[in-house]
């Protein structure tokens, strides 16, 4: 394998879905997790590329945190970026709104559990 | 067992949560099903009362089908009774609505698959 001296990783850039592509089941099925939730939820009260995958307190692995995340990127919800050894995520709100008009607000809502 | 001459069905009544009960990942869940989808849109199109489990068009089998219904009802979706050997279904639209207001339209865009 060669050497890659011009990147910290070694990792693929992530894929992304445009969100206005995403379809209703995988908005949904996306959503109907409690890790996936959460992720979802502390990125809404984090400023925009502030939070590493790392720095979310969910009960989970390396390996399936990386699967969640894969998954919100899929469903439009989460756009994230590689600053050297580093990824970097937001949460995809004016365009996952733009295509599920008020869903976002219906899980950020302060009382649901 | 004792005979049951007063009904005509053998069958327990349906069990249903209160939708002002249901958590939030409940009613994702249900919804982030393709049959379950298929129900609730078919009983939106319909009239309270008019449908028996047996009248939509879905690729699954009795005890599936069964199962999703009982999905529905614990999510606050379906309202179930039965009448004689038949058990007929209406979407409760306005008690769903109340505890998330605006999903239920989301689901019923007609440009959505």
């Amino acid at each position: 394998m060669p050497d890659q001296p011009s990147s910290k990783s070694h990792r693929a850039a992530p894929a992304h879905t445009d969100p206005g592509q995403v379809p209703l089941l995988g908005a949904l099925s996306a959503l109907a997790d409690p890790v996936r939730l959460q992720l979802v939820r502390d990125l809404a009260g984090s400023e925009d590329w502030t939070r590493t995958c790392g720095s979310f307190d969910v009960p989970v692995g390396k390996a399936a945190l990386s699967h969640h995340f894969s998954v919100l990127r899929g469903a439009g919800l989460v756009e994230q970026r590689d600053l050297g050894a580093k990824r970097v995520n937001r949460l995809r709100r004016e365009e996952f709104e733009a295509r599920f008009p008020g869903l976002l607000a219906l899980l950020l809502r302060p009382d649901e559990v």
